[in-house]
């Protein structure tokens, strides 16, 4: 036996995950999910077509795919308008920030986002050895004036934006970022995360130039394009950043059918507007079921709508273990106020049945648990 | 504008790629390739019934997989005996050598490899600061004892070792490798990449207890279960090494559909069988080839041959030239002396027909070029 040298680094970090799957909770619980409304999955699917060119991939998977990521990346500079050298493919969001966050950031480099943003993020930063600033949430909206504030006075390298926001749904417009952004303090990177721009009203992506040194832009086929277990993200920049992932990134990291799936996908405009008008019915019966039970919710930009319970966390908490115990997967915000809303993913008329009959007895369970009566 | 501020580290780094895709050479000469003969991947292909799960998985991808990998894992442990927590799951082996590098390996930590092997673990190597330190082969073999003994010189802390090797597709039996493993110093993990050994010979596998710390062993569905373009590959290892993994991964990595597809491909023991078969009867084809052309080849436990071209690397990148030209995908050893080598992966009857028919012209192609005669 020897001694394992991790670096002070490994060390020092906890082992933990972002996320707890819904598979592990399923097998906690011994039973699967009714609905499966808590990872803001687009239970709609991808483009039929799109599930066609996986399948025929299929046969084809013992080559490796492109490592250039060639046609998709061309066809994604043809939708964008932009050139290929703005465009980087990778395995998700979640791997194009870890390869980002590796880039630029070295043990005690700052990096600012909001407080309950997005937990991968700070999973990376940390992974790292960056220290992470954290500004709240202002009204339930990222805060883009105190965040690059906070950028400034830490002397950030990163910072984190994401528009719309996960968990609560809000946005700004585009217009309003690119005016926050003459407050950007030189030297400081914003990654700006649009992972749910595709549900957003129209004006909400930046309109910023692809070559603006100032921002890094993710988009993922993961949200609107209903591909989240393919594992296809991408990000838009300017091709002296674009160009330092390969520096970094698994060349060969990306799985050939998702490849083609994505390409299919992107192609398929129809599909997306069948999709983001699914998710529009299924937000406003959302808004109506939490009506139903007197609650409101956080206006939603994205697939997923959150609920305000009304009370503090303590008690969200309790509507959201005893939604669980009903066979439903949800999740919540993390930090405080947010925390006073669940988080319901857009689902098919089926999936928000499910969750309208539930959510009755979850309110009783938690009034009760928490001793108050509404 | 801004300026990037990127990690000195990240800034020193060339913008390398560890190998070229065939899709990028096919895109450089116009037209596709008649044989995929150059990056060992299995022609052969996965189980049917693997594809047949892919194709199944397609239909649910707009989930994200299981970040455990719990079912893989199982089936993993119960096929290797061991306890899940000696096994992760990664994205290939490429993203699983990436993940350890970056938990042992910081600016100037000294690393251990062969001149001329894998090149994507000297990327990762380099990528996170680590400083390599090669030894050259033996016979066409890689050098456990001589790799230890540097190993030991130069304080590694890490040693890469692929039994079989690529690209020479020699081997070593595991009771060889375990005996040379007395040498190795504290202090200093095994990477014995293990990624050919389904192709093998009975024995090759390091006949090692998964608990010792001293060594990790990388496995792969790439190349015998023919799923390169999937991305799975798993790492056996003690729980405390295995563990660590879940400090950096990107759990959610990992393509909903490869999933599905290892775990039916790691249960069709008949297609393995089969897929073995194919391989050792195209290992002798490409030998009846290589001395139909009065040419020798290096015996072989992989899904390649080398075939020695008699003369040195001039020589042979002239041969290997002139079969690219003639439409195969082929690649060849990147040090001396192996480069008097070319590497041709295990192909069907037809693009081993392919193959025998393009080389007699490669081979004059090379004499004239290199201005001497057989």
């Amino acid at each position: 036996m020897t001694q394992l040298r991790f670096t002070p680094l490994a060390q020092s970090l906890p082992a933990t995950v972002p996320f707890v799957g819904p598979e592990t909770q399923e097998r906690q619980r011994g039973a699967p999910f009714d609905a499966r409304l808590g990872a803001n999955e687009n239970v709609f699917g991808p483009s039929p077509r799109a599930i066609e060119a996986m399948q025929k991939a299929a046969g084809d998977i013992w080559m490796y795919g492109d490592p250039e990521n060639h046609d998709l990346r061309h066809a994604l500079a043809a939708h964008h308008g932009v050139s290929p050298a703005n465009i980087v493919v990778g395995e998700g969001i979640d791997g194009l920030l870890g390869y980002l966050v590796r880039l630029f950031i070295g043990s005690g480099d700052a990096v600012v986002t909001s407080e309950g943003a997005y937990p991968t993020f700070n999973y990376h930063v940390a992974g790292f050895g960056g220290v992470l600033h954290k500004v709240p949430y202002s009204g339930d909206h990222e805060d883009p004036a105190a965040l690059f504030a906070k950028a400034a006075e830490v002397d950030a390298k990163l910072v984190y934006l994401a528009n719309p926001d996960n968990p609560m749904g809000t946005w700004h417009s585009g217009a309003e970022i690119v005016a926050a952004m003459e407050a950007l303090p030189k030297g400081c990177l914003l990654v700006l995360d649009e992972a749910y721009v595709e549900c957003a009203p129209e004006g909400t992506a930046a309109p910023v130039d692809v070559g603006d040194t100032r921002l890094i832009r993710m988009r993922t086929f993961s949200k609107a394009y209903g591909m989240a277990g393919a594992r296809v993200g991408y990000a838009l920049g300017a091709p002296e950043l674009i160009s330092a992932f390969n520096k970094v990134r698994n060349h060969f990291g990306m799985n050939r059918a998702a490849q083609a799936g994505a390409l299919t996908a992107l192609g398929d405009a129809d599909w997306l507007a069948h999709v983001q008008s699914e998710i529009s019915t299924a937000r406003a019966r959302i808004d109506t079921i939490a009506q139903d039970n007197g609650l409101s919710t956080v206006p939603s930009a994205t697939n997923f709508v959150a609920i305000d319970c009304g009370r503090d966390g303590v008690f969200a908490k309790a509507v959201l273990d005893a939604l669980i115990a009903s066979g439903l997967f949800v999740r919540m915000p993390f930090a405080a106020p947010q925390n006073r809303c669940i988080r319901i993913s857009c689902g098919r008329p089926q999936d928000l049945d499910a969750f309208a009959a539930a959510l009755p007895g979850a309110l009783q369970i938690a009034r009760v648990q928490t001793n108050t009566q509404a």
